[in-house]
Parts: structure tokens; C-alpha cells; sequence
């Protein structure tokens, strides 16, 4: 197959995936994300790097956000909240951060495939995205053409940015008012 | 609006501008990853993210790849490619990379928006995604509600993992045979 | 020679170098750190993982602190203050890191072995550190029985590690008060 | 104080630690690097940033090196080995790399303040750095000024570039023979 017919396949497995993400879960997760005063990100291998561009954005428009591990990073504490990618929900380092993050009263949401994880459990908010995870026998509801776990990072990563539109819809911001913290060093 | 109504749109432009990527210079890309010794991959913000994805993939696959400006990069020569994700084709430290990359012999491969930058003119090949620049007044033929890069930098991701299947395809590897190399500490 | 060996020559290497920096140009750059609102930290290779460490602490004493190129670090203002590490002191991303500090009306502190560099003009202020640079014929007057910067690169740590020292002693901070902020995600 | 009379003390301190560490077990520590296929470093915040220096001048001398939490780090096996440098020797991801690099049978080095923690119990090999840790009541022999970590921190870097060239020694190379493959991209 070439690229497009790819591409066909791959934006059909999206939209499915990303049509079935619950509304009400995302206004809760949304509102937890505007009372947080500090936003800490989390996820491993290529969640990691999905929830980056959130960390991203969410400096972009102005919030305290940080990416566990990174070198500023301070700790968090009952006015944080602590976002965590992870098809699984059973990642140990992030279990790890989950548990600390619970300890000190900050709330935690968890973008997963697997509902019903360690993770899950301690999390306040769990968003579902239907995939299949790379690392259990946890099996969405949409089947993927695609390798371990690519359907399922994608999803997040276009997620996320949905997730941002509505924090810019609720604050009133667009890409102009964004732009302005806008690394001026890269 | 809600996830799902901005989810249908977002796909909406995904189909729209993953639908418009060439077939020809995908393979062209396609050969050149599988001739190079090592590939070196480089991106700056949100495109350095979705890059790394790729990145991590082609070691899953068993190259030899890299993340320009990790501790255990190495040098790159006549024998290596270098691939990267600029929506402008103009950062200046990409630039330098490609300048370099380009003085040694290696392949040069650009993903961006602007077919005719500093660095599409180094490239071996171009990978034109239609999209909005968050740099400059470059416009692509697609119209997007997102903010900045948004829409560039979600298809560089979805583009680079269906990259990742063609390979696959030509290897004759599945998602079984890819696994082996996965991290086990993370 | 075993490892006991190497430290007696190591630890006269770096007496000798330590001792060799201008204590008035480390006042000034102790002056320009407390005066910024932001301090943003650079470097490349061993250079960039040392002054990682420098980023970290002033996190640590509740200083506004960012790694450029980490993913939640904003734009430079003229509020702000730029602080790199370079041997050689011609890096060309830290050379165009330099450029747009400048630009914006930000301060430059620049940790090198070559006091006449491209950056080193830009600096307002040098902190000279006599070594062997690892990317030019450029020859401090301390000898060095060490490989390529690594002389340079320890200085750099330890000098970093003793402005800590100089600006808790100001602020009236001991390591009690500064552990507030230590990250407890890690 | 000004910056050389801190330099004074701050060497006095490195001068004593680095003297203590013990011969023998640098020489095994050295063996097991040279017996290695693959060498995988780990370590969490300031000492995270020390060992990334020796992963990268590993890399220098043409070993297959990494740091755990990298991009392209493949998964260690039997034939890799796990460089660990952790104060306390308590760290939770630390503990569980190291869980993990047990299990498929791999070697396990450990740098430490804390000769008898979780991981030296894990470890074919135990360095210890007198100091004092920033995170238990773990008291070595040598007094420190510094804040928190920081003697253990320089000594963890300073000890490792003394290890490298350990390795150069017994391997018959020079800083020119190194310079190979210095990253040219950065």
C-alpha cells in the first residue's frame, strides 16, 4: 500500500477512536485543569512524548506546567495535579508518580487505554481511549492495522490538543493571545 | 463545542491534508531510510516531539537511530541520513544540522510545510504537508481551526508512523518481530 | 594507575584551575543572577549536563530557572538572563541563543576557557576558566593529563556548585530552607 | 567568602572523598565495563547529569552506550550491564531498573553514598563515595559545606571521567583516538 491508502485506513481507526472519548469525562478533566495551579505531565516512551506537546501548550497559554523528570521540575503538592499518559496504567515509574502525587492531595488524571488499572484507581479523573496496548492483553474496542500501540499515541496526542482548544474556548484565547511565551530560543 | 464535535473536524483536516502527502517522494523517502548505515533524527518544539516517536520506532525495528542532541549521539557521515521536522524549513540550529550533514555526504530528508526553504534545498528529499505555519505566512492549501502548528505537527507523527508501516511492509516485519528491542527499563 | 592515583593528579588539575578564576567577575554574575526574573541556562554536550545541575538548584532556591530547549521553558525577555557554557565559546546554537538574548535586552553570562569568542563579546559578563578546549587549538594555562574538555567540564560544575554557595550566603538560604522545592516525582 | 576561598574548601572535600573510594572494587567496576556488549546508565536528578557525561564519553570510545529514558535506549539483556548512580541507592525507578536489569541477567554496577541499600544488594559491584546524601540520614566520613548532594554529585562525575580513563589506559587509547565520533550536530 502507499502512503495514502495508509493514511485512508489510519484517519478511519482515528476517527472511530477519538468519537468514542466521553464528553463528561473531558469537562472534568478540563475543570480540574483550570483550578490546578501547577500541571505536572507525565508518560513513557512515545506517551511521553505526546503529552510533551501538551506540557507545551499548556506553557503557551500561560500555565505553570511541567514534565516529570525534566531538569526544572520542582515538587508537587496539594494545589498541583499530575496528568499521566499510559496505555497500561501499570508503567511502575508512573504508578510511582501517582503515588506520590496522591500522598501529598493533588489531583491526578489518567489518559489510558485500560480503565481498570492501578493507576486508575487512585486517578480522579480517568479518560478511556479505545486502542490496543502495546504492553497487555487489553483490547479495545477498535481494531488497528497499525503496530503496538501507534493508534493508541496518536489518539492521545490529538486528544490533548482537542483538550486545549476547549481550555482556549473557556478562557477566551486564540492562537494569537497563545503565541506570546512562544520558546524565542530552539 | 464538545471532544467529539472538535474531534470530527480535526479528522476532517487530518484526512484532508495526510490525503495530499506524494506517494512518490514517501517512497523515495522509504528507500533512502533503508539504504543509510544510521538514521539521525532532529526537530525543535512540538515537531522535535513527534520526530522522537520515529526515532524510537526505527530502533524497534532494529536500526540504528538517533535523536540529534541526546548524551549518546554520535557523529553523523557519508553513511548516514538525517531527518527533519521543520514547519518552516528555517530554524536556525536545523539549518545547521542540515549545513553539516550535507558537508560529510550523508542524505538529508525534510518533513514541512514550506517546500522552499534553506533546508528543502539541501534535502534529498522534500515531504511537503499541507498545514499552517506557526513561523512564518507560509500557507498550506488546508484551512484548520487549531491553533499554531497544531495540524503540521499531528500529521508529521500519523505521516512518520505510516512511514513506519511501509517499511515494515518491505521488511516483511509485523508487530511481533518489532517488539523484541522494546525498552524493559522506563 | 589505579583510581586513587588519577584523583591526586585530577584534584591538582582542578585546585589550580578553581583558583585561577577572577573572584570580581564571579561578584557581577552573582549581582545579575539575583537581579533577573528569569535565568534560562544553556549548553551543548558535557558542557549542557553541568549547567543542567547549575538550572536545577536555582529551581531548588525557588528561582525561576529553565533549561533552553526542555519543553516548558518560555521565550527570553529583557527581563531575563541567559547563562551558557561553552568551551570554545563558538557553538553555533548557543552563538544563536546568544543573538536573540542580545536582541531582546536579556543579560549574558558565558562560562568559557576563551575569553575572545563570539559569545564572549556579546557577554556581559566572562567567567574565564583555564583549560584545555576540546573544539580549538585554544590553551589555557593549565595543563591537563584528562581527554578532549573534561577538566573544563568538572570545572564547570564545581565553579557552578560554588555561585550556589555565594548567592545562599546573600539570601541568607541553607540546604534546609533550599530542599523545599526538590522534586519528589523521580 | 569569594568564589577561591569556596574552591579551596569545595577541593579539600573532593581530595578527601575521591581518596577514599577503593581500588579493588574500580578495578572490578572497569572489568565488568570492558566485558559488556552494551552499557546502560541511570540516575535520577544531579546524579542523573553526572553519569549522562559518562554515557556520552563511552560513546566517544566506541562502546554501545545509553541512558535509560532516552529516545532510542533498546531494551538490556544479558549481555548489557547497568551503571546505577544513586546517593541513597533507594530511588523507586532506580530500584526497579535495576529489579528488571537482574532479572534478564544482566550485570549491575552501583555508584553510592549508601554501601547497603536496596540496590547494592542487587549490585555485582558497589562504589562508594563518602558524603553525605540529600535524602536519608546516610552520614559518610567526609564533612561537606555544600548544599544537599552536591560533594556526591562532583565526585560521581569526577570519579567516572577518572574510570574513562581507566578504560583508556587499559584499552591503548588517547584524546586524539576518541575524538572519532564527538557528535558533529549540536
Amino acid at each position: 500500500m502507499n502512503n495514502r491508502e495508509y493514511a485512508e485506513i489510519v484517519v478511519r481507526e482515528l476517527n472511530a477512536a477519538l468519537g468514542a472519548i466521553d464528553t463528561e469525562a473531558t469537562e472534568k478533566f478540563a475543570d480540574l485543569l483550570l483550578q490546578a495551579d501547577e500541571i505536572f505531565c507525565a508518560g513513557a516512551g512515545r506517551s511521553g512524548f505526546q503529552i510533551r506537546g501538551f506540557a507545551m501548550r499548556l506553557m503557551h497559554m500561560g500555565r505553570a506546567s511541567y514534565m516529570v523528570g525534566e531538569t526544572c521540575t520542582p515538587n508537587i503538592t496539594d494545589k498541583g495535579m499530575l496528568v499521566i499518559c499510559s496505555g497500561s496504567g501499570t508503567t511502575k515509574s508512573l504508578v510511582n508518580h501517582a503515588m506520590k502525587a496522591k500522598e501529598v492531595g493533588a489531583k491526578i488524571a489518567l489518559i489510558t487505554i485500560n480503565p481498570h488499572s492501578t493507576i486508575a484507581e487512585m486517578a480522579d479523573v480517568v479518560i478511556e481511549i479505545p486502542g490496543v496496548s502495546p504492553k497487555s492483553d487489553v483490547q479495545g474496542a477498535v481494531k488497528s492495522i497499525q503496530p503496538m500501540g501507534s493508534l493508541f499515541e496518536q489518539c492521545e496526542g490529538i486528544y490533548l490538543d482537542i483538550v486545549i482548544m476547549i481550555l482556549m474556548e473557556r478562557l477566551g484565547m486564540n492562537s494569537d493571545t497563545m503565541f506570546g511565551r512562544h520558546a524565542n530560543m530552539e
